[in-house]
């Protein structure tokens, strides 16, 4: 069994801004050397997220409008009242999306569905972010 | 250590539609040979959704009443304009669902709490969809 | 490879209550003896949820009242039909919440971002609950 971690960085240029990262995801599991096993998916950051989806770019632009309608922006949240550049929505956002995914590992790649796209969601944005990918293996 | 890849075939009457996937799961963790470690349940589809809850089948019925509501068919979403069928909604209520589940596993079973069910949540029904159930661990 | 199980028992004195288990769950990874690998931390109990926040206890609150707005208690829920005390919104909570995570481990410790805390959220509370924390790796 082999543990492989690799850290990579994204920045966006909107303050929220969906990009697909599987290019790069990939290529960590593919320099791991680990042929079977899971790839987690982590950010080291709580205002943003990864998550699993459909390879049309449009449906980004639906998920951003409904976390926007469900945690909207300086809605009077209490973590805001300490910060007033308030980023309480993109914690809460980051959340509901789930934070982070794990996804199977076969012949030394991503073992994803025919449409599925990794999603790296900053609902914080305009500065370098961290997320790690954790393969686990053989 | 051991890595073990298997795929389940669901199809649902509905378009959506909830179904306990307990029994079919932990088969293929009995089949793994694996006695102790995890088991990633992972839809291998973007509209479709595995999630751990309560045993009672009337808490589907509020699951699904609660994604309909924060997340709509048809209410004017970008992916839905390229594709009049419109399954935009069932991309959305996936992700809010967390999409796939990792549950541990002792002693050659899913080591589920008392009341926990494996659930497959489909939003896009009537034709056939994998999950893949990928078990690691000694 | 190594595989180690560790339960974890809380009890909240509210309904409804968030707690930092970080300590808990990092105590955990130690005494595992597992160096790099990842850590699975999933509630043994379906009206409960573990999620990775930031360190603000402030957020807390605004996650709480988010879903109560999203799945407030006692609304004409079908799981409510049979049992008048009612914790159905407690159920859908816990899935919103992603229900578990799981973490990388790094050096024998949870490989945390900065800010990034544990966090068990209670949703039907006053009573001991169980978290297994499921650690694989070298």
């Amino acid at each position: 069994m082999k543990s492989h971690r690799k850290l990579l960085w994204f920045q966006t240029q909107a303050r929220t801004e969906i990009i697909d990262i599987t290019e790069e995801v990939d290529a960590a599991v593919r320099e791991s050397g680990i042929s079977e096993g899971l790839a987690l998916i982590y950010p080291m950051h709580t205002s943003a997220a990864v998550y699993v989806s459909d390879s049309d770019r449009a449906l980004t632009e639906d998920l951003a409008s409904l976390l926007a309608r469900l945690a909207p922006p300086g809605a009077g949240y209490a973590h805001d009242a300490s910060d007033p550049k308030g980023n309480a929505d993109g914690h809460l956002k980051a959340i509901l999306c789930g934070h982070h995914v794990s996804v199977p590992v076969s012949e030394g790649r991503l073992d994803l569905g025919t449409w599925q796209c990794v999603y790296y969601a900053e609902f914080d944005g305009q500065r370098d972010k961290e997320v790690q990918v954790r393969i686990l293996g053989v």
